[in-house]
């Protein structure tokens, strides 16, 4: 099991519109794609980082989170909305030790 | 629910024998803790960033998160340990959005 995590902030103003649309669209991208489990978009609280929500979800093996990473709706994803709309992030990967 | 994880790399050489003790011992020390449920020490794969583990546990409350950081337990495994063992870390920690 690889759980794939990533913490961001978005460029748009805390509570916007712009904010809850990018949440939504990034829920209704990516959550079915295929071998995603788990999917949960969180908001991050700790006041020891300044990111302000994340994504984790899990994959049943390195096939399925390659497959994730290549798939049209990902790639789509990232491209037009990702790569506009965060302004910083961090992704960290786990799996069991 | 907050889930509290923390990415972290240990000054010890990779596969040593201090390494193992530390993992060892965190999880001896922090996982009995009350409040302390899921309780995961996590191996980092992400080439994206650069720490080798993690530690994942969730609490119920913010209350019950305050009990486990002021524990004696805590308190100790952080100031003998962890202080002086751990090279760098990040905690990031998660709420439902």
């Amino acid at each position: 099991m690889i759980r794939h995590t990533v913490a961001f902030t978005l460029k748009h103003a805390p509570g916007s519109l712009q904010e809850k649309a990018f949440l939504r669209d990034a829920k209704a991208a990516l959550e079915k794609i295929p071998g995603v489990e788990k999917f949960e978009q969180l908001k991050q609280v700790s006041k020891k980082n300044d990111f302000r929500f994340g994504f984790s979800m899990e994959f049943e093996s390195q096939a399925a989170y390659d497959g994730y990473n290549k798939h049209p709706k990902h790639v789509k994803f990232v491209k037009e909305r990702w790569a506009l709309e965060v302004q910083k992030f961090l992704e960290i990967d786990y799996e069991a030790l």
